[in-house]
């Protein structure tokens, strides 16, 4: 029998569409709910206006985005990992604040599976520092199987069908 | 290579958590947009307030509750099936008018499963009706395997961890 609430460490992975997404659905009944919320949108280019940005701008929520977009030149690297490292130590100042409710880390999963952060560091420095009321929300594609353990709840979103198989192109609202 | 936008008829389906949610981080993304947006919600019972129909009403989004919660009891099921037929048929209305952008009916599966409407006959209303540049989500539980073949883009959620596995109970931005 449920008996118990607490923060949850929540983390949506897989290669299937939604997992932002369903985050955002969070974000947008927790801001009913009038709880204190902040986003860090790792990997994503600061310089995209998406459709969640501009959202939140309106609504007043918190939002960073620390990304240099996808870098597949090994070259290229070096402002992408700082970048991201910069969005975890600013991570890590927001949790360890208390002063939220919610804090979504954004395509986090990347820089674990990357090598960019070490996962039992990052996961150490959680459990001395994350408080124990604050829902923290993970997304991104192969979250190492130690989140996975880490978390409390973890959905994997599949496609059966996708649009893009079909030659339909991304569009505003749906896709960013 | 992709080439076309149009509407898409989107399904999200499976025993995980985050159907819904998914569906709301449409939601706030279109909202972002200045998308013309309705929402239809089945089986939830009128009288909830939910983080996101809080949500909604402040940002001025038009929303539709219409059921009467999950009811078990087959003496019982009367109201819940004419309120549920009632939601289908101002579904119909908004798909039809062409005023929307984006149109979610959420939980609206459970209508097709439990045999209150025909499959076939919503499909092919749906295909005579539905204007092209409509984006339609669809949320809930086994979805008909018509509906997915009729369906874009169909995301199935898993759960692979859950709290209430754990003795959590379900709590306001998360959950609902």
């Amino acid at each position: 029998m449920p008996r118990q609430t607490r923060g949850l460490t929540i983390v949506h992975t897989g290669n299937g569409k939604g997992k932002t997404t369903a985050a955002l659905g969070m974000l947008f009944r927790a801001w009913g709910h009038d709880q204190r919320l902040c986003v860090i949108q790792f990997i994503k280019s600061e310089k995209g206006r998406w459709g969640e940005t501009i959202a939140a701008e309106r609504l007043g929520i918190e939002w960073h985005t620390l990304g240099e977009g996808f870098v597949w030149n090994p070259d290229d690297m070096g402002p992408a990992i700082l970048k991201a490292r910069e969005g975890w130590a600013l991570a890590q100042e927001r949790i360890a604040s208390g002063a939220y409710d919610l804090i979504l880390l954004d395509e986090f999963t990347y820089l674990l599976k990357f090598g960019w952060l070490d996962t039992k560091a990052v996961l150490d420095w959680l459990r001395a520092h994350k408080p124990a009321a604050l829902h923290l929300i993970i997304t991104g594609r192969d979250a190492p199987p130690a989140l996975i353990e880490y978390a409390d709840l973890v959905t994997v979103m599949e496609n059966v069908k996708h649009p893009y198989e079909q030659g339909v192109r991304a569009q505003p609202g749906i896709e960013f």
